[in-house]
């Protein structure tokens, strides 16, 4: 195959807290390659930097068109956290600079929870609950987005890994204390993961990563749950009560909605999983729960498949989905 | 007065984090003139910095004696927060530099907690809660010290400042995702405060004062109380019930102990202080609540008083109260 007849790649991004993910597609041939990086990209006084993203970006494309061949790129889709509320310098800078260092002619930026509800349903009207260290849902009806909490570890993100480890360290400190809604089982566990309970706030609030300390305990309260302890059985049963609180927010309220589960956390298996079940089915009943075709970045390649072939249908508004103005500039000059 | 007569002074401080406060006493006098800074001892590697401390109170005490004229103390008691977990330093280099520079015989470090019981309660059994950004319960029957929470604002400090204003800042993004459990009185109350909430996370987690920024939220919550929401009547409910069942386990199980409030936080008044009358009540009813007599710089004077009469006989463990012991040495030698 010549470079001239090479079929027009695709590029698909995936930015979050544990860093970048690229992968190189073809429309009729789906992910040819992909590389990762784990360094976030930086937040700094303007938001997400496109410095930064660049500067990882561009030696990672560059390898993947060297190992597949693929000189051209039709379409770029980068999901990126934070991008509704942090993304004013990337909407403003990255479209020109993936025009300029790759050629693309058309580039989409999308919220990691957009990507994440492509990734798992596709193009098709429900509910998406994504839940890692922080937890977010988001819904569409294809007429607009929905999102509901997703707010970090201190205002919201109820139900995700950071809030069941947290509600399970708390609930061990309380039997340190005797106060009540302690449990010695969760207290033993805390004790055995991180060492004498007094000690524990010298190593939590010191570090970046709080959240994620606090989300490194939800395993143990699963554990806890799974041994039959009353205590974490109740924190993964309040987890599961609020994951289906903020699908049924953001869920359509008639038509054959379907729902979807996304993230790391729902690994924890069947203490979590057993009651969300039986929460989506009674807040909503008319929606039918499914599993997650894929994860955030296949989200993004579908979006690329469909932005490289005029077919992308999904609402754009500008912050959950932003399509950048087309540009007719090539590199090579021959467009 | 001659130098040589004058009265043998007292030496408080109480360090925490807002600042640090000095007072010079006298056995017979009380407190004669204080002194305080708003720059809070630091915590480095070795915990709280003793040489930061040491820094800060020695322009202090010079012109607190040149003030008073006191050239002498006889006794020096330093209430500080963090002492028990991050006071390793402190109970190592303090009072040998205390004595040092200002000649103390007898010098006590004490937890906040304790000089803010002393400072409610005096040496008589009973229980307090302190709170303000966060919240401690500590009890005493005067044969060993209780604590129960005082975790910070991630782990517990249950009731607290932080805790009510994150509970209001949680209600409120709730009402604007349509998720159960809002308030659109609080999210009003939000919005005028914070701006729109869509960027409170990007206002709120850059910051190193946190706690602080959710704790200033704490008097939005007791308004809307106050105009009748039911979320933040639930709210502040919950802190009341939290704050007593702290304060019950700690508190001595027999005889006629005595229950204080101290601490910024009650400056909410009613809507905070009816719940937590009645949950008090229900849950400690052998005890009686009263007053509390002064804060923790208070707290401290009287201690000081004691350990300079001998008279100090509150349980030292090391830990939450640990006295130094004495040194003869004197800086001009005469003694």
């Amino acid at each position: 195959m010549t470079d001239r007849g090479a079929p027009a790649g695709l590029l698909a991004v995936d930015s979050g807290g544990s860093g970048l993910r690229a992968a190189l597609a073809a429309v009729d041939r789906g992910v040819l390659a992909q590389r990762a990086s784990t360094v976030p990209v930086r937040t700094g006084p303007r938001g997400i930097d496109p410095g930064h993203l660049m500067e990882q970006l561009v030696p990672m494309v560059r390898a993947l068109t060297a190992e597949t061949g693929v000189r051209e790129l039709g379409a770029a889709v980068v999901g990126a956290a934070g991008l509704s509320t942090l993304g004013d310098a990337l909407r403003a800078e990255l479209p020109d600079a993936l025009t300029r260092e790759f050629g693309v002619a058309k580039v989409a930026l999308a919220a990691d929870a957009v990507t994440a509800y492509v990734g798992a349903l596709g193009p098709s009207p429900g509910a998406v609950i994504a839940a890692g260290t922080g937890l977010i849902a988001i819904g569409t009806d294809l007429t607009r987005w929905r999102r509901a909490d997703g707010w970090g570890h201190l205002l919201g993100d109820c139900g995700g890994g950071a809030w069941i480890g947290r509600a399970g360290l708390e609930a061990a400190l309380r039997a340190h204390d005797g106060r009540p809604g302690g449990s010695a089982r969760l207290r033993d566990r805390a004790e055995a993961e991180f060492g004498p309970l007094p000690t524990l706030p010298g190593r939590l609030y010191p570090r970046a990563d709080r959240a994620a300390v606090l989300a490194s305990f939800a395993p143990g309260v699963a554990d806890c749950a799974h041994l039959g302890d009353p205590v974490a059985l109740d924190i993964l049963g309040a987890a599961a009560r609020q994951m289906a609180e903020s699908a049924a927010a953001v869920c359509p309220v008639s038509g054959e909605p379907r729902i979807a589960l996304t993230g790391g956390l729902f690994r924890m298996g069947d203490p979590l999983l057993l009651p969300l079940e039986i929460e989506l089915a009674q807040k909503l009943p008319h929606a039918q729960q499914v599993p997650a075709e894929g994860d955030p970045l296949h989200g993004s390649v579908r979006m690329a498949a469909d932005l490289a072939t005029d077919a992308l249908t999904l609402p754009s508004d500008g912050t959950m989905l932003y399509l950048a103005p087309k540009k007719g500039i090539s590199p090579t000059g021959d467009e």
